[in-house]
């Protein structure tokens, strides 16, 4: 396969670490990476595939004279808002981990076991990774919406501290060990918080927004309805999503089951009998999405209620961002 | 108001504990009262008001020569379903808080803000307190009942460890200590166990089950819609709930919050703008349902998500109870 030059920018957090391990892992054919953090981290050394780097400061010139042709940003919005276009203007793709372009019409919003087709759309310069709780979801969805359509979907998600980088993991210890917490408004250790990102004017927060609208999105279909409660709870790694489906066709749970079973990426886990279900601490540290739980909906038609965990560092973010990067080389696009 | 002698039965278990913490904070008009357990805990010193009572094995001759009219039962559903129809047999008033009569059809399931009304049809004896996460999502969803009528509900709970006992809890502090759980079959500690109580047939676990059927019992409305995911996490008290209701009829959302708001028994806790709404460690240690994230869902004609939280062992179990034995002094039943 064809090596490319990749650079990582946010490279010292929690999901630009998650990166280097993944690109390792997934053996990214990769010719040369450099790294790039703010001005706080940049100086600091990272070690990947055996070799040694000194972190590099982000600036506007920082990309200059190193032939990049992917970036993995997780760096925030504000600084995808700032850099992407940057990179993107020097002929580099930026595969970007915010939310600050997801719903922009002209960029790409991926999960590639779902909608990898999108990656021909690429008007910018840059692709978005979708919304860690919302990635896990599409991807066993996707074959029941080939099959049956999918009428309606309501998310209640049980959502990892690691999902608020290492202060929210600060938080979760603190807060076990008896001190009080500095990142979330309030304790996170034996607490759900029904609270992720900021309010919005309608009630929902944004992070709900997100599952809302990036589902529509990803499927390319504005008739899926879609409502969500987004709640962090206690656990480290890996959120866990109760999710009710309405189809717009009747169904056998049995071709569900199926379906599931044979989709890419997903592991399933369902024999109650035996207590296998989905679990987030099983799910830490894998790529798969974990789907268990499934039975059918008895109080609405064509409907079915699932389980579903994946560690969001991983597929919710780092692994997916790199799948994407993997679309690009596949594809002949860099 | 008149005094009653009542028994307490399962008086060493936690919920036990609670009923006398409860009897003695609402100051429930006690003329006698006695205390029974399983031949393990007999023996034991309880203090109630006061007074050191010396707690009696439950055998079948227990109940007599003591006069006593009501009989709080909180010992599990094997030793209900063989002393609540003794008691009976001797005239006692039975509420249970065991599962083993719920959905008998000659005994009344009441939560008293609910269906009081039931009280009055009173059968065999016994009374049944409801499942602890049915209840608290009948107090705030009776007015809307009244007002616009229930079609459809998708329940997602968040359930504390006390709901399992002392044995929940020991296995959650063992947990984050390192040790291995005993009581559940995975870890609780970082994890969400989708998994509460035994699974049946249709793959709903009994928890979930009794959910969807209480909460026709309660409403005496089979046309009720209710589909339910039940799920332990890592807190030690209080169940949270994502409740997504759709209704019969359209409504305002001010009207909505407002009727929720005046219902006995709720506290509204809905400020997002100062990241007020209800948590687990807020409503641990109190007897109100609290109510907050109220907010119409979009994806259907006549729908909201809301988010309520109780403290399980107290309304969810003790203190319901206690409002079922107020009730049938109230009404002279006894």
């Amino acid at each position: 396969m064809k090596k490319v030059n990749v650079a990582v920018v946010g490279a010292t957090g929690m999901v630009g670490r998650t990166f280097l391990k993944v690109l390792e892992e997934r053996q990214f054919p990769i010719e040369n990476v450099y790294f790039f953090s703010s001005k706080k981290s940049a100086g600091s050394t990272i070690t990947f595939a055996g070799k040694n780097y000194v972190v590099e400061e982000l600036t506007e010139t920082a990309f200059d004279g190193k032939n990049i042709q992917i970036a993995l940003f997780s760096a925030g919005g504000a600084t995808s808002e700032k850099f992407a276009p940057i990179a993107a203007s020097k002929g580099i793709i930026v595969v970007d981990n915010s939310a600050q372009w997801r719903m922009d019409p002209d960029v790409p919003l991926i999960v590639p076991e779902v909608n990898p087709e999108a990656i021909k759309e690429i008007k910018k310069g840059i692709i978005a990774n979708p919304n860690c709780s919302t990635i896990q979801a599409m991807v066993p969805l996707k074959p029941l919406y080939e099959k049956y359509g999918l009428k309606r979907i309501v998310f209640s998600t049980y959502q990892a501290v690691s999902g608020s980088g290492v202060r929210g993991v600060k938080d979760l210890e603190d807060g076990i060990a008896g001190k009080p917490n500095q990142f979330y408004p309030h304790p996170i250790a034996f607490n759900c918080l029904p609270h992720i990102d900021v309010f919005m004017d309608n009630g929902y927060t944004k992070e709900e927004m997100k599952m809302i609208n990036e589902t529509k999105k990803i499927f390319n279909d504005d008739s899926i309805k879609v409502t969500a409660t987004t709640v962090r709870v206690p656990v480290r790694g890996a959120h866990s999503e109760s999710i009710n489906v309405e189809f717009n066709k009747p169904f056998e749970l049995e071709d569900v089951v199926e379906a599931i079973k044979n989709t890419e990426g997903v592991v399933l886990v369902d024999n109650p009998a035996k207590d296998e279900y989905p679990l987030a601490v099983d799910a830490e540290g894998h790529d798969e999405v974990f789907v268990g739980r499934i039975r059918r909906d008895f109080s609405v038609d064509n409907g079915i209620n699932l389980w579903v965990v994946a560690d969001n560092i991983r597929k919710g973010a780092a692994t997916n961002a790199v799948q994407i990067a993997e679309l690009l080389v596949k594809n002949d696009l860099v």
